[in-house]
């Protein structure tokens, strides 16, 4: 790792505090370096205040020692007026010389115009280091401006056996069957913080009973969404409660005054899409789908995810659902005592 | 545990030290107790020498002591003239009052007559002390003796997402493919010192050309059993190298004057009670069928298994040829490394 690439290692560590609190807007750090010391620090914090540079500029005590510094920063300053003002002009004011920027901002308001910008005022302008770092730190906000689609996270666990779930056709309403381990809940838990919205199918919702709340672990709770074709799930369901925003996917249209809200789309086609354009017009950026089986492969089977995370528990179930069956090997993995975690990206 | 079940299992630890010897006999181990003190101890060591009643009694240094003392022995002694003279008739003339034993033996030349001789000549005799115990540790003799076939034990390697090989349709002879790590492999040559002979399919010697000998562990090497219909296989293959002694089972007779021996089959007819009935009539007492996927699923199919040791390796293979299904959740678990061995019992 060269001097560049270790400072803009240390913006995607400061980027990466603001996971959970910035989407829909990307997470950014910020290092300002002079003379070889870093003199400032910033990174952005919570959608809707200050962007990462602002905050590192602020940061920095003697503001005369910016015009002798160099910018690290993970994304490309922005060029429009947004909830803040533009960030390449507040660098352009302070006339910092050098900024070194990770990747390039796919959005459609900056994409490589803050770059511009700040080139046009005599700024020299480094683009790339540590970008493949970069975009994988945005891999969700990248996702989603590029092929506007929320960022998809398939998530499920399955037994060494392979199965998903013990054969529960006969429960009506059920409780969910364990595989993986404590340490591998909380895991869930901590990424449903990380996300904007979770999904799941109507048999899931039925037999288990998921309240998809975020309870081992401390964050945001994601939007939860139901696909109840005819509306005939239960109001007793914890999904239907109230307790937190609910969306659910329904044939006929439903009016609702509450938190509990409905969105009808056509079940005579394909229903993937339908719903990533509808949550794409509300801005929600991730989705973890988490089951069932059948919905799970649907989403493999169109190619229309993102990453998978499957625990492999060391459990057997002998007969049942079987998992759904990604077309990749994993990338990575996970021990969790007696639950493996495997992390599958989608290589299209 | 109480008193006699401590001592039976002082008994169970010596017969072990017998395994991969002393077949096709038992093991079996013998312990003499004086007034609460083990005055000598034995077990069966090889096929051919002494049976542990002999080598316990021998073992006393004070003679005399054996008119007060209790004998604990692992499996009924015999009561017939084999390769040594009948271990009943040894007792009596010691005159140890007292026998406890812990499993009747089935073999027909013993079955009870042992316990009876000896109830005759006015020694009380107790049986069943961790019966249960003593069935398992010799589980390939008691099959043997009463299903009339060699003790099955199925043996493979899966990744975790279920394959037992990757797809090979296109290789016509080649080179395994390895999915569990140096430890099991060990573990797998270990039982291999332990089984009468280990079975492999026609497919398997084409694509993995195994050797199937004993390298990783100190040990005997097992028969090794071919299936081969058409006898078209290389004779430059692993298996017909005549290192050691091989039998293949052919549609057509095969004469031999070597250590690699013929015995036709017909392949008309379902092979494997064929396959037994031939093992049986060889005093085989147990086989490790070692794959591939469809002779082992054959055996699962038709009931014709004991055991299951199934290694689960953290590996994908994403395509290939999916292991085979057990009707049945397994019993114990070990770890080693990164691979799991699950042994499975059949409840039949």
């Amino acid at each position: 790792m060269n001097t560049a690439e270790k400072y803009m290692n240390r913006c995607l560590e400061l980027a990466r505090l603001g996971a959970g609190d910035v989407a829909p807007n990307p997470m950014v750090g910020c290092v300002i370096v002079h003379e070889g010391r870093i003199i400032g620090e910033g990174f952005h914090q919570k959608c809707g205040e200050a962007h990462a540079e602002v905050n590192a500029i602020r940061s920095v005590k003697d503001k005369s020692l910016l015009a002798d510094s160099t910018m690290y920063v993970s994304l490309e300053p922005c060029a429009h007026f947004g909830k803040t003002p533009p960030c390449s002009d507040l660098i352009i004011e302070h006339r910092i010389p050098r900024v070194i920027v990770g990747s390039v901002d796919p959005f459609a308001e900056v994409a490589g115009k803050g770059i511009e910008k700040m080139r046009r005022a005599g700024i020299e302008v480094e683009v790339g280091i540590l970008e493949q770092d970069c975009l994988w730190l945005n891999r969700r906000f990248f996702t989603f401006h590029q092929k506007k689609r929320p960022y998809l996270i398939l998530k499920w666990a399955q037994t060494l056996d392979g199965f998903l779930d013990i054969d529960r056709s006969q429960i009506t309403f059920g409780q969910p069957t364990w595989i993986s381990n404590e340490l591998s809940r909380r895991q869930v838990h901590k990424q449903r913080t990380e996300e904007a919205a979770i999904l799941i199918g109507t048999n899931t919702a039925l037999k288990d009973n998921p309240s998809l709340t975020v309870r081992e672990w401390h964050g945001n709770q994601p939007l939860r969404l139901l696909i109840d074709r005819k509306n005939r799930l239960s109001k007793k369901l914890s999904l239907k409660d109230r307790a937190y925003p609910t969306l659910v996917f329904t044939e006929e249209e439903v009016a609702s005054k509450t938190n509990l809200e409905y969105a009808s789309i056509d079940f005579e086609s394909n229903i993937i899409p339908q719903i990533l354009k509808c949550l794409y017009d509300r801005d929600i950026q991730s989705v973890v789908v988490e089951g069932g089986q059948h919905l799970l492969q649907s989403f493999i089977d169109q190619g229309l995810w993102d990453e998978a995370h499957v625990y492999y528990g060391n459990t057997f179930f002998v007969k049942g659902v079987a998992a759904p069956r990604l077309p990749v090997a994993p990338i990575r993995s996970e021990n969790m005592h007696d639950t493996l975690l495997k992390f599958f990206v989608n290589p299209a």
